[in-house]
């Protein structure tokens, strides 16, 4: 275990606030936006004021047609996720973990070929399995995604820790947690996403889970908080974003924030209308 | 599960840093300091210009004695600890849970007569017994930490969760980690402490995991980070305090700052030492 000591701009005296740099670049998921084929939807999202897509979708084999229909798009590859797919890196039996590492290698092949920044991956879904802990997964999962972080590396593209809340998973349900995991696996390919639709079940403040998240955050997906079960759109509920924002502010962060919700209403009127509050919570949000 | 919405001075346009009330407030462990009696331990401590004494020592029965001797030399009860009592709160075993809470209860009663702020409490040490996980202990906590916390209220103190490194505990490492547990309990006599030696190995980011430490935050340990297995005393070793320090400075903190750490060479210079150590990084730290 290596000591993360403090360093960095600190000691010159001035402040660490990044702002200057910070941008609010929004993307969507695919099943957010209305219309059937990729290159319908991309043309939406790009009249929309979108920068990027999070292209959740089954990659393999279609790598070139999607790279060329973001491109054409004007879009940035911002993230596509692992999803379900066999096998599992941190299983305890060798062949079914062989599976998962043939599986996510497979992906992030795919992934970087799209150009990806990243794929989404969430180490457990519900409660552990017989006789495991949080810890022996912890150890098992580090130890496994060194290597497999290495690769994301080599094809360009990373593996980005996905946490949930705890009704969806008892492990990694925080944004520290994440990158505390992330250090340890100690790749550049090793990377956190922040979802505020989990930390407004999960975290005490969204901006310290923000700063905490640092150099390994890599995506982030808006929707609306706990109180309704719909992950609202932002802007459909009460929740606010100024104190999220607030965060990526201060630390900078340029890269994308991306529509993983529901949505009420007509789809092209409420999209449009979400971004614009977005941004209203943007401006609001003062480091 | 209550929502934990985005509140506060976000919405109306202005900073969410509250440093104007920020203060650097230094106390110490009774073991760090030269002397015999406590008596001659606080004359020391408000010599060297400390406000407080984190008390942990046996408080059961000499509480009108430390809390006179506290007033006669100007300190501030900053603090008590749990330390090893009998009983266990968290054990399946409802005998020895019933201990444990009979324990914590008289202890509370001490710290409050005593005027401690707090009471500082460890969930568990080493590694959870047969059967156990982190999510059972937590559930387990939860609710057997509510009642007690305003028991501890009622006595004018509070349950302090103490996280420590991974090294010491498998449960309860992070600071984030403890807050959220904390809110769970749902009172206003449980609260946090952060303690930066274990900081160093579990934190990615000092001021984030303050931040997120918040509004539940009492109390912080001073020590230096892990390459030094001694913990050494801050000054003593390379590890900085600005960043952490940038934390308490962006919450507002005016709690205290306690020495727990080992120190080289001659106490009656090195202590001093460190306050000005401590002072000038407390300057540097610019929200």
């Amino acid at each position: 275990m290596k000591e993360h000591e403090v360093t960095g701009s600190a000691f010159d005296g001035k402040s660490a606030d990044q702002s200057a740099k910070a941008r609010l670049r929004i993307c969507s998921r695919m099943e957010v936006i209305p219309g059937k084929e990729l290159e319908e939807k991309f043309a939406k999202m790009k009249a929309w004021g979108m920068e990027g897509a999070e292209v959740n979708v089954d990659l393999y084999g279609r790598e070139e047609q999607i790279r060329r229909a973001l491109a054409n798009a004007g879009l940035t590859a911002a993230m596509t996720n692992f999803g379900r797919n066999p096998g599992n890196i941190i299983s305890p039996d060798p062949q079914e973990r062989q599976l998962g590492i043939d599986s996510m290698k497979r992906k992030l092949e795919s992934a970087g070929k799209v150009g990806c920044a990243g794929m989404l991956y969430v180490p457990l879904f519900g409660a552990p399995g017989n006789g495991e802990t949080n810890q022996s997964i912890r150890a098992r999962l580090v130890e496994v995604l060194h290597p497999l972080a290495e690769f994301a590396l080599e094809h360009s593209t990373a593996i980005v820790f996905e946490p949930l809340c705890r009704m969806e998973t008892s492990f990694l349900n925080r944004v520290s947690d994440a990158a505390a995991i992330a250090r340890d696996v100690d790749s550049d390919g090793m990377k956190v996403m922040a979802d505020f639709y989990h930390m407004s079940v999960e975290e005490t403040d969204m901006m310290g889970a923000v700063i905490s998240g640092g150099r390994y955050l890599t995506h982030v997906h808006l929707a609306g908080g706990l109180s309704d079960p719909r992950r609202s759109i932002p802007g459909q509920n009460r929740s606010r974003f100024v104190e999220g924002f607030r965060g990526l502010k201060y630390i900078g962060y340029d890269r994308f924030c991306s529509f993983e919700c529901g949505i009420r209403g007509d789809r092209e009127v409420e999209i449009p209308r979400s971004i614009e509050f977005l941004k209203r919570e943007w401006e609001l949000a003062v480091v």
